[in-house]
């Protein structure tokens, strides 16, 4: 008998759901053990990679599509950061017991349309399963001119403590389904409870920011543990202190709202994770037009204290009072 | 109260155990986002990416350094195989329940040791909890000659059907391990049973063979999921067939003696996974050269049968029959 092997099940599914997604020629259709790049000349490589895990950064009950997206887009978010565009990405997932075609089917549809929005085709992967919960590890690799990354290490006394977009939105979409037995948050509408929802379950990865933070940024990273701590980390490695005033901090309306009739949410907006905004260290002498360039690029950025000699972080309340929390930043230990 | 906010549990955990892995300058100590790398002129990069879990891929209870092994191994096994040099790699953990700083200790120290010995630092990583089982995603890096990356898809008609090392062994430790409350295979010695777990749980990446299969061979892949499935993978996706004989696939002597003893254990060497030995197709004309190459780098290469015109895969049995088997090829799903 020969035997004429037909395809695995998991031959399968990648060949019907990731396959289209590996549009780069290097991908070589997923049909290799490995991809190939031919490196774009005068370019360095940025290469970042995170793991998602069901349970931890997002609800297994969390719609499909917007899993596949938030797994690409916390990478994306990175290399914006970084100052680099994408070039690709790799994908290593373990499905939790039976596969479910059409979860299957949602989560490549939303990564693919990501794929395609942030020119981030897949380059390639990895396929398994776990008696645990689904995981997601995606390893993103972009270019920027070469020795232009921009470092979390840079930040110098003087320099303005900036940010993008608002913070706390995701921090406060989590208190919001913690407290969902007790009542939610306050009186925050339907549009104001799903505007939330979609900042923690699809964060927008501030790609346009990425050639701006290379011309006029010291420092930069992405906003993903807590302002309060990643500004702390971001301080500690540039060997400076940093002091924020809490009323510049940009803030959504619904968090605005939260807080106003709560204020201990402040604490959860500023120290929570999940922004995915740019945090970076820019030269006051460049700060108008950075903001203007950011701005045209459809991108605020808000200045929100400054970086000093010394070490740690301050934050100032209303009154010029320093506050203190709990909690600086998310830690998974 | 100025906040002076300490490096996290997870920021610890990194500096003490993972930056001394991070010798490439590009790591930036894993002080930072991302890694960036220069990447070397007239090199196209390899890219590979697998995730390996608890209880799937290895047994919670083997020596953390061999997990960290292993998990990096298997990436370099596919390099190997496509031709190409270690670059660096990037590691993406998730721990299950509290973090053992013993097992951490034990896990990178074998992994830095690997890293080490095959040239390929770690260039970034990140680290999270899960409430499942260990899971480590490894993505690696390595460098050909532009446009020299060795491929599936290439085996001709007339090609030999080539494989390195011996066949089997890791599947037969398994097949022991599954046994173990029944004895055991056969009359296997201590030693024999030693070599056949070092082999399951340390594979050799064959990295010596990787410029020789860009001078000799057509395709290459890695044997990972049993030989004769993932051969059939190679001739299906360079449109021909393959015939190979039994008797001339390359047994260790523990893996003979559990044949000889129990004759439907060839079944499980043949068919089960986690070889990590190199597949390839070499035109006839070539064996003599790539064979003698091989076995001056250390690496023993046996040719096995031939691809034909036409589809599947047929393996002769010392009769000249054709066996058939259960299953080909390890699927996950």
């Amino acid at each position: 008998m020969n035997t004429k092997r037909e395809p695995s099940g998991e031959d399968k599914l990648i060949e019907r759901f990731f396959k289209p997604l590996a549009q780069h020629p290097g991908a070589l259709a997923l049909s290799d053990d490995a991809a190939y790049l031919s490196p774009p000349a005068g370019r360095d490589l940025v290469l970042t990679t995170d793991m998602t895990v069901a349970d931890v950064h997002f609800f297994p009950d969390d719609p499909p599509e917007t899993i596949g997206r938030k797994a690409l887009r916390v990478n994306l978010s990175d290399l914006a950061a970084k100052g680099a565009e994408p070039i690709g990405a790799l994908l290593a997932i373990s499905f939790s017991g039976e596969i479910d075609e059409g979860w299957v089917a949602n989560f490549s549809r939303g990564l693919g349309e990501d794929c395609a929005a942030f020119a981030c085709p897949l380059l390639g992967g990895d396929t398994t399963k776990t008696p645990g919960p689904l995981s997601i590890s995606i390893t993103a690799i972009g270019k920027v001119p070469s020795g232009k990354m921009v470092k979390r290490a840079g930040a110098k006394a003087g320099d303005l403590v900036v940010v993008s977009g608002t913070i706390g939105d995701a921090a406060l979409a989590l208190e919001m389904k913690k407290r969902f037995l007790s009542g939610g948050l306050g009186d925050l509408s339907k549009p104001q409870v799903a505007e939330l929802t979609r900042r923690y379950r699809v964060p927008e990865p501030r790609m346009a920011l990425a050639p701006l933070l290379r011309e006029y940024a010291n420092a930069a990273m992405d906003v993903s543990d807590g302002l309060v701590g990643d500004l702390a980390k971001l301080a500690r490695v540039s060997g400076v202190s940093a002091k924020i005033e809490a009323a510049r901090i940009p803030l959504s309306n619904p968090v605005h709202d939260a807080i106003a009739a709560e204020a201990v949410l402040l604490d959860v907006a500023l120290t929570g994770g999940d922004d995915y905004e740019v945090l970076c260290a820019v030269p006051e002498r460049h700060f108008r037009a950075f903001a203007e360039a950011a701005g045209k690029a459809g991108v605020p950025v808000t200045a929100i204290g400054a970086f000093e000699a010394g070490e740690g972080v301050s934050v100032l309340g209303p009154g010029g009072q320093e506050l203190s929390f709990e909690n600086g930043s998310y830690s998974h230990f």
